[in-house]
Formats: structure tokens, sequence, C-alpha cells
């Protein structure tokens, strides 16, 4: 009963637990205080170490390379590696890419496995996914302008996207673009692969986000596609199929990003309980004798168990029953989760007094940078609403 | 995995369930309007019926005349039993009597198990616990003015306490004394047990709380001791252990009230969405259509699941290891849970407008008086407290 | 500068205070334990102690009686008489009869002030307000099904009304009747008076609200109107202005009640900072050393100054400008106000512990019942909205 | 009555808030994308213009080329220029000079003024103040490390600071130091004035802060004094006032800052109404129709007001007593006004999606760094805890 990892399970996340302490942990200073590009060098060289020790992408199947994982196991992985920022990107299980290798399993032809797949998969190349537009609210993802004409054997893609996250030196996007304006509004978009070298793709600007335009992986791009022309072989599964797919990749999707926030919170809950252990406010007299402090410390504990319990309850459901049966639930826990997030890294922060607003730690890089909890893959508000609706349905009619 | 009931434990609350909405709910006009006297002679017709269906105090060993579950198992019936304000009671495992039982049960003697329990277990007698005192906080429980002092073969009792739950008609009380006021913090008080005809012992008032003096099992009462004498063979296990016993009563006692109040908070939520998806606020615009109340709805739905999930954690624990093992989870879900219960109530009562605030639902009556449950058996900010202490300790010389 | 009552309202408000603190607080007891009927012949001896006083109805004009107060004078009175739950009854200001009051003195001919005002403002008298509808929600006080159809020289009056505050006892109501259907939405009701003697009016119920059913000033009910039949001369101001007279009731309303509302504040803050200082919870250890404790009280104080003075600074508005000028204020403090009077009880009821949900203290009573706060008058949300469709609209075509 | 700036003071806050939206407005995208230093060369030309347009350091002494405004004045000054994260370094009334010319006003020397105060005041130089040190908690002001020891006529200083803003090209520090060892905890320390050139002293790193080590104004240093030497004629007032000195400057400097925090508050109320207002999220629906963003625009407008209120009678109250009359108002705005700040910036990031989290507004700046707000001239704790033994010392021994 409960939800405690398998016995089995159990010792790989001991080994990555170790490996995310020992390995990866003391580059942060580098990223915090030089940024992602600063640090790729010696992370390129972890990535190699995770290769070797057989933990790569642990969510693949084994037949490419993967731990063949379920949802609910590389839940705790994904709880482990969220410990550090650079966690999921060392074991190869990084966004957008990860979403981008599901959809490719699932949804590629042979060809397209090959040419795009296998590279990515060996981590020799990477991918993103062009999905929001400026001029849209991504709260409405079936309303966007981006289009993909048919000429001949091709499509010419026009469009403006934006917080196409790592597009800066990605070998190819996904991109959503309507093929069928007149279709239904849920079937009027498809997914195509472009190639980022194709004649008419810009990257206009990686976007300054929370003070930084970042680059490589660690970077969200303005991207424009003018006359932009690939094969319709390039699809990704039938016509219109667009919104289809996403959802799929979405579901999953929010499962790894909520347990990659448990294992932010869990280290700084850490921090957090470190320093209130050991800062003095007075002779003697540590931070964690003053009540509000203890408040804290004990209402985190709380949050981040339930959140934490609620996101393996999905999890669970997901693997039992699939994203469709699992719905509510995901939508709780994107926003619950995410609440507790922020809640947990705010307080930490506060602890931590003017420190926690420096980068000697990473709270100040969390507090910044998943702030877009909130937002990313659907609006608090959003999924509020669409829980509620579902759950209003059922008291229709009755008295 | 996961904390679903067995197949087995469903039937039984499948059938419990029934009897809750079938049989006690329509009662509750009643106890709304006129109060729980006034629906004493209904519902004992439906304790009789309970015994019948032999779901008579589930909590209790076979023996015992109960159903022998394990508190995994209750956990779930209390939630059920929770949907009703009189469900404990019908079921014969309302507090006060169910801690006493549980009490008698373990550290009884044979003659004190006879003489006490056996009538309460068959709910001929009902019993009171004797512990708060008007002029300690209940914050501090070692600290304590009542005292029982020997004299030849008996205790001399005298002291003043109050919020002794349903004293009003009961037959005995197990009150808390200092025995020993020299011996350490935590093993001065002693439990013994005394009947209420025993001279010297006076039922000073039925305090008025939230607006009513209330009577029977539904009142709090202030009593006094006044050189009441009772054999020393009334004392509930080992001198001194008063303390240690009020622990373990409290333990199993926490859960059963954390279920309970997850049980208010489904009724609270079925009645919520039922007006939100029924009450109109304009012709054809039920209340549900507005997006400030499809977000209490869906906050609600993540919070009350986020709590039932914690409290059947600590169920499992404590089932697994005792007590002790879950002493941080029970702290955890008794503040985490009773914050809960005061937002969902809170949420419920706003939406269903001025008619929350009448005696037509049961919101009014629950909004009021579980107001408590961030008071009793310890106030929130203890749990917190000593929930950051014991987390704290392990951060301590770790650098 | 600032909001600080004039050097000579100055003087009667410490007379008020005095009489509040040394005639009217004595009186509590009786009113938590035995209700406000028990109270009432007390309660008389100290209304005609304040008319000797010249401090009766100190917002009438003179020439009623009164003491010809500002808005902005009567809302500092509101303020001290709240401190206690009689306060307004006993210096004749209490609602509905206030508001009453009012209306008839600007909407009244000679012959309805003769024959309703005058003793009404004389105390002999009471009154009540007959709008809300159970069918239909309040937050639409458009929406009625209550009509008053003419005949002859007559109104006859059909419909169902409840939360008619302070019915039982009353010598006539106000009640809002639709009298044209077909006008536009704003235009349709009137308001109409009836004497409570009238055939075919019935006092279905005193509500039982938050427990109690109460009676006299102190009720709500549920009353009918089938076939009422009054002279048309008993309508107040011009047909279709009922909508209207009932927006210039509610705006001096709202601040009154708001003002009332740190009445309560400031008590219930006196009592938390007093039982925090005084309550040990240890040997020589008070409540108040407590970090949590100390958070909530400074919280508290805060919270309380910041709505006091939006409430002076929307009476001030109201007073150069009209109700109109201060509609966005006026909806401000009423939720902003009511939410931390919400707080502000919450926090000294913990305070209290169990003390607090007795009725030993005013607290618990103003717990139960002031949660109305947040419903009458319009709930939160509904002002909440039109705060911010108000300034919207100004944002409306910029860029 | 209330709180409006004054016929006269009007027309100034008028033009200033016209340089702030026409001059310093479009110099942000700069800012934001590029940061301080990029933006000074074009800033410095903007201060030029305000010392020609008579509007420059508005809080000095017109003898020394300020406006001469009284505290409330400036605070009106503060809010308009608050709304740009430029406005008050155009105006030269940014912190830490501000508070140092004003420490140099009334503490100085006329030797002291003529070399420090003059150049300074002019904005030929800037200046840096030395207080917080790393190994002790800023929330304890007394307890420091640094000691300033006596050496023929000099002091001879060692120490450890950090967080010392500005360090970065200013011209000389006040650095706070312990003087007398021996003396009672108020009295322990001395400000003295130290001109960065002189030896020993070495700005060790300007300290990464949420993502950014900035330069020149914009920075917070960490420094050392390694046998810094300087005449005891750098002493600022007499020995031992070192804590009173910095307790002066801190008083009216937190009105500026809630001021400040309040003209941030305004703006981004004014960015998520237009946002709301125009940004739709279906065709012909902008964001401002959804009921929670309503909500959120209401509930910020009411907390702003509330916060403005509050500081502007703190303000009062200083300009009328000094500093020592308006302690707890101080303390009060402190915390509630960072809470106030913290929630709106939170909420119209929220409204502003993905765009919020880009430097393409001055939200995400100002989200990131404002956090400090609650860290800064004393953590919100520390003002609560102060606070509320304040008010309780007058209940202690009343019962």
């Amino acid at each position: 009963m409960g939800f405690e990892p398998s016995e089995e399970i159990r010792g790989t996340l001991k080994r990555i637990r170790q490996f995310v302490d020992e390995e990866l942990i003391p580059l942060e200073p580098t990223l915090l205080q030089e940024g992602f590009l600063a640090t790729l060098p010696a992370l390129e060289e972890k990535r190699a170490k995770v290769k070797e020790l057989g933990l790569w992408a642990p969510f693949l199947p084994q037949e490419h390379g993967g731990m063949g994982m379920s949802l609910m196991d590389f839940a705790y992985v994904s709880e482990v590696l969220g410990r550090s920022p650079i966690g999921h990107y060392a074991f190869h299980c990084q966004a957008p890419d990860v979403g981008n290798m599901e959809l490719l399993l699932h949804a590629g032809t042979d060809a397209q496995k090959a040419r795009y797949l296998d590279p990515l998969v060996r981590g020799e190349t990477r991918s993103c996914f062009a999905m929001t537009e400026p001029m849209h609210a991504g709260s409405n993802p079936v309303w966007m302008s981006t289009t993909a004409v048919k000429d001949g054997d091709d499509y010419v893609i026009n469009g403006r996207k934006w917080f196409t996250t790592a597009a800066d030196g990605a070998a190819f996007t996904i991109v959503m673009a309507v093929t069928d304006p007149d279709a239904s509004t849920h079937a009027r978009a498809s997914q195509i692969l472009v190639p980022l070298d194709t004649p008419g793709y810009t990257n206009v600007r990686n976007i300054s986000v929370m003070g930084h335009a970042g680059g490589g992986w660690a970077s969200h791009s303005e991207v424009t596609f003018e006359d932009v022309r690939v094969p319709q072989t390039n699809r990704l599964g039938p016509e219109g199929a667009g919104f289809l797919l996403a959802q799929a990749r979405l579901g999953p999707g929010r499962i790894h990003h909520c347990m990659r926030w448990m294992g932010i919170c869990e280290r700084a809950f850490e921090l957090m309980c470190a320093r209130a252990a050991q800062r003095e406010i007075a002779p003697e007299k540590p931070l964690g004798t003053r009540q509000i402090v203890q408040a804290w410390i004990a209402e985190s504990r709380a949050e981040i168990d339930a959140a934490r319990l609620m996101v393996l309850q999905a999890a669970e459901r997901m693997d039992a029953g699939g994203a469709g049966a699992a719905k509510t639930e995901i939508s709780l826990i994107k926003f619950f989760g995410a609440g507790v997030l922020q809640r947990v890294l705010d307080r930490a922060l506060q602890v931590h007094g003017a420190l926690g607003m420096t980068d000697d730690t990473p709270l100040a890089l969390w507090y910044r940078e998943e702030r877009a909890a909130r937002l990313y893959d659907g609006p608090d508000e959003v999924h509020k609403i669409s829980v509620a609706k579902r759950i209003l349905r059922s008291y229709e009619g009755r008295q």
C-alpha cells in the first residue's frame, strides 16, 4: 500500500541521488554565477558518465537506449533529479527533448525516427517545440496564426512563435501549424518536423526572461517561419492531429514537471532547515528557535507531503488508465503543486535573509525562474476552471 | 498501490454510506432546528438498527461486539460517518466514548472492564474524559492543578476541569490528576475512573459554546471534584502513566477526527457543487458558471484530496509502526486537515449565500462547531512547533 | 490632515465610549448566555438613559430628535458602538431601523412621516425591510418575484421574502415589489410601506441562523404576502424608484456597517492582546511571548488600521460628493473590511483557545454571526466584480 | 481632511509624473535588456535635465540645492518616482545616497560636509553604507564583528561587510564599526567615513543577486577592511552613536521605500489593467472579462489604497512627532506594504502570462528584485515582533 517505490527501483534512486549530490551539485556555483553555457563543458562530461553508469534517459524504452521505466518509477527519478537545476539535463530527460522523444517514439514513422529520434536519443542533437504564439493567449491552445499550406509534396510554413524553449542550437523543431483552417476547432492544426537550417526559419532573439537571454538549452526564443518549405512526410501523425498529439505530450510531461517541483521543494526544504539550525541570530540562538520559522518548516513539510502524494496518485492513475483517465488529477497537481513550490521557495528564501537573494544558493534561481510553473503547460486558472466544469457537469440536473 | 480500500471493506463502506444517506441525513433537520436532545429518540432507534446490521462499533474487537477493524479500515468508515453530524454517534464510535473504550481495552483490569467497559460497549452508558482545566493552557497538557491524594486504599480527588465533553448524563469519567507532584514532568499524573454519582463531583454547568449549552452527549461541561473519594483500584494503568495513556489515546483519535473531517469536507463539497449547479443568479445562469466559484470548487477538490491522502498515509504508518512511528504525520494532518476543513466549509457557506447562514443545511453547524478543530487535541500551533523541532534536531551539527 | 475626529466630536465619542464600556458591556453575559430577549428589559432602561444624555439616534437631524451628525462623524460613533453587540441598538441606530428612518426622512410624504417615522424615531416602534427572496439570488437585486398590482386606489401585494431582519415584533415593513414588470430592469420595482397587522401578511418563521431562531429585533424572518392590500399612498417615492431608493439606502448603510466592524475588530484586538499578556502557557510564560501570537497581533493591527483608513476615506468622499462619487470606495471597503473582520476574529478566537469557543466572551457570537458580513448588502464577489468592471472601462481602447 | 497633497505640491507632482512618463520610461527597454550600466549615459543626460528643471534632490534643503520638501510631500514624490526603476536615481534621491546625505546634513561637521556632502549633493560622487555583515544576521543590527580601534589620532578598521549597495564606483562609504566592545549593546558602534581609495579597503565582489552581479550604482558588494586607517575626525557624531544614527537614518528611509513601493504597485496595476482590457483570450473576449482576473484587480486596488493610506499616515505622524512617535506605524507599513507589493506584482505578472516572465515589461525585474523588500531594513518578522511587543506592554498587569 501507499506510494513507496518498489525495492527494485529504490536501489536505482539511491544511485541517482548520489550522483546528483556528488557530481552535479558541485557544478551549481558555476551555473549560478556564470550561467548555463559556462557549465556546459563540465556537464557534458557528467552526461558521458551517466551513460556509462547505465542511467541514461530513464523514461526511454531499453531498445532505444533508456531504462524502460514506467511513468510511476520515472516520477520518483524526476523528483531526485529536480534537486539540482541541471539534474534532468545530465540524465538526458530534460524538457523539451523528453517530450519530443516520446512524440517521435509514438507517432513517428521509421524514417522520421531514423533521422530525428536516433541522434536525439544519443544526445548528439537537441530539439525544440514551437507552439505558443506572441499574439495569442497560451491558455487557448487551439487559437493560432501559423499556417502550413500544401504546395506540391511540401508544406510551406509561415508564422511567428515564442517561448520556443532551447531553440538556440537545436537541430530541429516540431512546429504546430494550422493545416486546415476550416476544420473543427481541435482538428485544425498539425505537427510538422522542421530542421532548423531550413531557409526561411529565423531565431529572432533569445527572449530576455527574468533578466537573462540565456543561451543554448537554457534559453527561450522568438522564432519566425517565412515560407519555410518541408516535405509533407515531415508531418507527425495524421493531418489535423496536432492538438491531440500536443495533449498526449503534455499529460505525462505534467507529471514529470510536478515531480521535478517536488525535488526542488525537498532541496529548498533542506536548505531552509539547515539554515534555521545553524544561523545564529544572537549568540547560541539559532534562527530555528523562533516560532515563526518553525511554523514555516511545519507548513512546508505538510504541503510538500500533500503535493507529493497527489502527484504520485496521478501517476498511478495515468499508468493504469492513460492520460484521459487522470485528467482531473493532472489539473489538480498542476496548480496545487505549483502553488506549493512557490510558497516553499518563498519561505526558504526568507529564512536565508539577504543570502537568499544572492546566487550563492540555488533558491534565487528557482524563485525567479520557477515563477513560470504557474504559467507554462496551462496557467493555474485554466486548470482550475477545467476541473470545476468537469465536476459540475455531474451535478447538473440532480436535485 | 495507492490508498484505496480493499475489496472486502468496500462492501461494508457502501452499506454504511447507504445507512448514513437514507437513515441519518433525514434526521438532520430535527438536529439542526431543535437540537440533539430532540433528535435522540429517533437516533436511538437507528442505533438499534445499526446493531442489528452488525455494523456496531466498527473499531472494537469482535469479541467485544465490534467489527475488529484496523485503524486504516476504520479511517475509511470514519470518513463516511463524518458526512452527518450524528454519524459517529449512530454507529457507536463517537468521541469521547471511543477513546475511553480503547483506553479501557488496553489498560483496564478485568474488574474495570466488567464494570465500566462492558455496559459502555453495549451502548447502555456513556462516559467522559476530564483533562483540560480552565486555569491552565490546554496546549501544555502536563500542567494541571487537579490532584489525587492517597488516603488509605482510596484516592481523594480535588480540582476543576472544563470542556469535559458529554459529561451531562455520563455514567463515569476518566479524570487526569496529579498523583505525584514531585515526579518528572511527564510522570506526575495518573488516570482515574470516577463514577459520576460519587459524592463531591459536580457538573457546574454545560458551557455555552457557540451559542448553545447543549445537552446530553452534545455538551461540554465544567465540572468540579471536591474531596471525591474512589478506591485506588480505579486507577487506569500504573501510577504516573496518565500522560502516556493520554498520548496513546490521542494518536488514533486524531486519525479518527481527521477522517471525520474529510467526511465533512466531502459532504460540504457536494452541497457546494449542487448549489453551484442549480442556483440561478440570472435566468438560465447557474452560479457555477462563475469563475470565482469554479476556482473555489477546484481548490477545494485539490485540498480535500491532499489532506485525505495524508491522513491515510498517517493511518498506514500507525498501523505498521504504532503511534510513535507516526508522530510527525499525525501532527501534520492535525493542522493541515483542520485548515482544509475550515476553508472548504467557508467556501461552501459562501456559495450558499444567505442560505449558508441558516440551519437549513448542516454547513452553519459545522462552520461554528468545527472551528474547534484547530484547537482540540492540541492547537495547530503546538503541532507545528513540535513537528519543526523534531525535524530541526536532525539538522543540528550538520554543515 | 489625516482622518482624526474633530475636537468637538471627540468629547461626544468619549462619552459614548464610556457608556458602552460601563453600561452595555456588563449586559453582555446575559446576552451571550440567555439571548437578546432576556437582555431586553435592562437594555430598554439603558436606551432611556441614552435619550436623557442627549445621545439618541446620532445620525438623525436634530429636529427629529437626533444629533444631526455628518456621515463622517457618525462613522466614528458607529465604530465605538460596534464594540458591543448591543451598542447600536442602545443608541437607536440599529439596522434595519436606521436605514428605514433615513429612507422615510428623504423620500417619505408628510403623512408617511407622521404615521411611520415619528414613532420609530422615538423608539416606540420597530420596523423591517423586506427585499431578499429565497428563490432569487440576493446578489442580483433586480430579480424578484414579489408583485404589487394596482387595484383601485390600492396595491395588492403577493410574494415571499426572507432574511427580513427584525420582522418579529415590528410595526411595519418596507417591501420591495415589482410594480411594472415591463419596465427596464432597474425601474420595475417600487418600495411600499406595509403595516404588519395587514391581513394576508404572515411571519412564516424566524429562520434558524447559526443555531438560533432568535427573537424580537435579533431575528431574521421568512414572511409571505398573500393578497396584502395597502393604499397606493403607501408607496415611498415615485413608482419604479424602488431600486434607486434601495441603492441610496445601502450606500451610507455600508459605511455604518464597516465602521461597526472596525469597532468589533478593536474590541476583539483588545481581548486578544489582554489574553496574550495574561494567559500563562507555562509558569511565568504568558502566551504573548510566543512569536506566532505576536505575528497575529501585528498583522491584525496593520489590517485594522488599513481598513479603518479606507472606511474613513470612503465616508469623506461620500460626505463630499454623495454615494455616487464613492461607489468604488464603498465596494472596496465592503469586501476588504469584511475580510479583515473575519481574520481578526479568527485570530482572537484562536488566541483564546477553548475559551474562544465559549460564550464567556463575545468572540464566538461575532465569529458565527458576522460570517454574514461577507454576504449581506452584496457578497464580496459581487463588489469585487463591479469594482473591476468600473476600473477596466477606463482601460478599454487605450493602447 | 484626508491625505491629499496640497494644491502647491500637486503642480510639482504633475511635472515629475510627466518627466517619468516621457523621459524615463522610454529608457526602460535598455535597462531591462542591457542593464543599468548600458542605460547610464542616457540617464546622466536626464539627470542634467532634472537639475535644470529645478526638481533635483527634492528632499534636500534649498540651501543645499534641493527643493526643501517635508517628509510628507516627498512621500508623494517618491510614489511618482517609484513608477520607474530609474526614477529615484534620475532625481538624485536614490538609496543609499539619500540616507547618507541626510546623515551628513544632520550629524556631519562642517569639514565633513565640505569634503563628503557637497560633491555628493551635486551628483559628482556616489556613496555607500557598510552595515550588514555576512556572519551576523541583519535582523540583529547590534551584533557585529567589524571593529575600529583607536591608534593615535586615527581609527584602524577591520572587518567584512556585505550587501553594501552601490559600493562599486562610490567615492566613500559610511561604515558601522564597534568602537567600544564593553559598552552597552546599543552604544558599542560608531559610524565612520571612509574614502574608498584608502589602503586596506577591498571590494571583494559585486555579489550576484537574483542572477546579476550588476555594476555601478546597481550593485551590492562584499567588501573587506584590513587595517584601514582613517583620522578620528572621520567619525560621524559622537562615539557610540552609530546605532542611534542608523535608526534615525532608517526611519524616513522606510517611508521613502514604502512610497516607492506604492509607485511600483500603481504602475504594475496599470499594466495589469491594460493587459486585461486588451489581451484577447478568444476573439473579442478580452482577459478582463474573466472573474478571476476581475477579483485580482479589485483586491489589488483595495490593498494598494490601504497600504498607501497607512504610509501617508505614518509620514504625517513622523513629520509631526519625529521618527520616535511613529515607530509602530513605520513597522506596520514596512511589512504590510512589502506584502502588498509582492502580491500585486505577482498578480500583474500572472495576468501577463508568458510575457510577464520576460524583460519586455518591468514586472519581471520588480518581481525578482523587490522580493528583497521583505528583507531589507529589517525583515517582516522583526517588525511584526517589535510591534507586538510594544503593544503587549500596555496590556501587562491589566485584568
